[in-house]
């Protein structure tokens, strides 16, 4: 007997919260759709050597490598002890998006809008809150040579529409521009690569605290001034708290470098595209300490958090590239997305009891009393699905308490059942367990007085 | 530059087929809950020692196996020759039930019906057709200690529902039973082992042909009568052509043995329970050929083929087993399940050509005329998108030809567009390009005229 259990590293969940978690992914996937994103999938495994181009240190350390037993035999037997297998398994969904978009370049329109919904792998240390196997809900505009920076604008009205669909409590979308810390740090005279040291360090802002980054400024590895120190803590702390007040401290922040000041105009007219889209101010601020550690990216950046919880960091990020492909394709491919990490996501409000236990995906007990009203039953529950519900039938008579106590567990809000009183009337009895209600109606108006509790709750 | 492309062996779709993909698996789901199954997903790798138990010969070599990194340079290190990694991805969805079934047992409620969507990985040759990583589609049925032969008769009006649904063609579900097969066996004086071995050989008599089998039958060795080997024939060659023909031919077999007459009844009481659920008897029938090779059956097996396209082979198959989960639990785990493999069935309707160019999955493009109208194109989009709609917005204006054109190759049915005159007037112009209507109206009716166009052709 072999104990039956699962690695460590993955998340398993019961059914109640199956459907817990399965609703949130169709509600990602349903708003991404509402946006005009088109589905795609790419395998688990890409060659290791179209996978391996763009990683290095520590993400390619964290790659999970595929091998069948014929295989693994025949690396054994030739002592290949130096080359990696010919398959790795994907570790983000942003590679495959570049493998695919160049693969498949003159079959797509551009802008390409896809969304992709999948799980990734990396050989994560084991630690509580730590996955091995994780989803990703990615969605991304990719323009050919060039893409209006409009589309930057129209990520976060996306995101507000997720995190309000998903209904997890008050969120902020906060957004910063690479051109404007990239312009702010030339007007320093920070300059070439070290500005993307002095990025990384005001990236520690939250973990450090602002004293321990500052002396890092100060010290030998940086050597700037009090002066110049102290200029970059500032423009880090600007925050907006409404519409206006962004309008206003970016005004504020007065004229710069031709870099700088692009990087300003980008984010008014991203503010100027979210209240023609109509999401509330309340939704989104600037936050000029967001940089996003990335080399990666080259203009907009978001974050999002849980007003309620800062603890648990962004659930959602992204911002602009200049160049999606440039290891697969000569063309030049322009992008802006975002991504959610649905598992870590997921794990977390639950960790937070923000997860509610969450009703059935069936909406229909058919109840059984006697074995002579079995073949009735049968009939009841199909005319029910016929009309778009979801029904269970109870293959076996017991007591009647017995089945209502079985729904209730389950969750499914409704029962029917038909004893041989109404068979002989042509009636059916229908419970609401939720409101306790119950009534005796004809057959045709069964399928009405479900549907329309449903829909009302919906609504 | 690397080369973008993808592993042999995976199948990766462009947009529009992912959409009719999608639509194919959204389908199965839907159906899935109709009936009242609970979702339930598993890591896509199980520790080997636990997914290795049940399996031998043949599928073994096929497993993958997954090492990240430092696993594999550990190995390296320790010249690991022989052992297996300790992980490996599910082969199919069967196994990973079993675990979490007999891992989960406490918390779930029996009889315990689940779905699981999922893809699993073999590494099969590299050959058109054959897949190395496929989606599974499978309801499962799970019983603590007994459960009732009733289930096994609500399994083909699930795959009834999923095939109308689906909607590749008339089919039909044929399903045999192992304890009349055995029985048979039995009255013919084959006992024990011999079973299997001559189920085996019956089970390829669709690619041997009848004359072959009956020469092996009767070869050394199987060393059966001219008379046995007859009445086996013959009784393979039953299959029904109406719910009452089928009736008829059971009938016709008279009785038998226990285990015979045992099967007999359970054929019966299918029939009528799928009469009672309004089956149409064009949809089933009995096929006393079907032996589903594997021991794992113990009852009722299924399988299903496409009227028009018997080259196809079974679609949907599956059956009865006696105990789920031996090597986990000592529980026994009675079952009754199908699988519908997704990939390859998809894969094979469109060499048949039977897979249609999908509609997008987008309902509306809102064109862009001139720049002034920029904001109020971004407001008809969100307008729309609250009523429910899947809008993309165009995000620069260009010819009003060269949107239509770009609507009509996407897929797109409906084009909303608002220029001078209309912002003006407070209306809206909307064409549908399927039908080439196109009528301006005020602004609230828009979604309404866009919404009830599609329910029309849903309906």
């Amino acid at each position: 007997m072999i104990k039956p259990r699962t690695p460590p590293g993955v998340m398993e969940l019961l059914p109640r919260e199956q459907i817990a978690f399965q609703r949130m992914l169709d509600t990602i996937r349903r708003t991404y759709e509402a946006f005009g994103f088109l589905p795609v999938e790419t395998p688990v495994f890409e060659l290791s050597d179209v996978l391996l181009t763009k990683t290095g240190g520590e993400t390619e350390r964290q790659v999970y490598f595929a091998q069948s037993t014929g295989a693994l035999e025949k690396a054994r037997e030739e002592g290949a002890a130096e080359g990696v297998p010919e398959l790795a398994l994907r570790f983000d969904l942003t590679v495959p998006l570049a493998r695919y978009v160049a693969e498949h370049e003159h079959d797509l329109a551009f802008p390409f809008r896809r969304y992709q919904i999948q799980r990734v792998y990396r050989g994560e240390r084991a630690q509580r809150g730590r996955f091995r196997e994780f989803y990703q809900c990615d969605i991304d505009v990719i323009g050919k040579d060039a893409l209006s920076p409009r589309h930057d604008a129209e990520i976060p009205a996306v995101i507000n529409a997720v995190f309000e669909q998903l209904a997890i409590g008050d969120f902020t979308i906060q957004f910063n521009h690479r051109k404007l810390l990239r312009g702010f740090f030339e007007g320093l005279g920070i300059e070439g690569e070290r500005q993307m040291l002095v990025l990384r360090e005001l990236d520690k802002l939250d973990k450090r605290g602002e004293s321990a980054v500052r002396e890092t400024l100060l010290g030998e590895a940086f050597g700037l001034s009090e002066d110049v120190a102290d200029k970059l803590l500032a423009f880090s702390r600007v925050r907006s708290t409404s519409h206006d007040d962004a309008l206003a401290q970016l005004a504020a922040l007065g004229e710069g470098t031709p870099l700088f000041n692009e990087g300003r105009d980008a984010l008014v007219a991203t503010l100027g595209q979210l209240k023609a889209m109509g999401i509330p101010e309340s939704r989104y601020a600037i936050n000029l300490s967001i940089a996003r550690g990335l080399d990666y990216y080259t203009g907009i950046v978001y974050e999002t958090t849980l007003d309620a919880h800062p603890q648990i960091g962004s659930i959602c990020s992204g911002g602009r590239y200049d160049d999606l492909a440039s290891h697969y394709t000569k063309s030049k491919l322009p992008g802006v997305g975002i991504s959610i990490g649905l598992t870590r996501l997921f794990w977390q409000l639950r960790e937070a009891g923000l997860i509610d236990v969450a009703s059935s995906n069936i909406d229909v007990l058919v109840a059984l009393l006697d074995d002579a009203g079995f073949a009735d039953a049968l009939a009841l529950s199909q005319a029910l699905r016929a009309r778009g519900l979801r029904v269970e039938t109870q293959m076996e008579a017991r007591k009647i308490a017995k089945q209502f106590q079985y729904a209730d567990r389950a969750g499914i809000r409704f029962v029917a059942l038909r004893g041989e009183g109404e068979r002989s009337d042509g009636t059916v009895t229908l419970k609401d367990l939720r409101s306790g209600e119950q009534e005796t109606l004809a057959m045709d108006a069964a399928a009405d007085w479900v549907a329309g509790r449903l829909g009302a709750s919906a609504a």
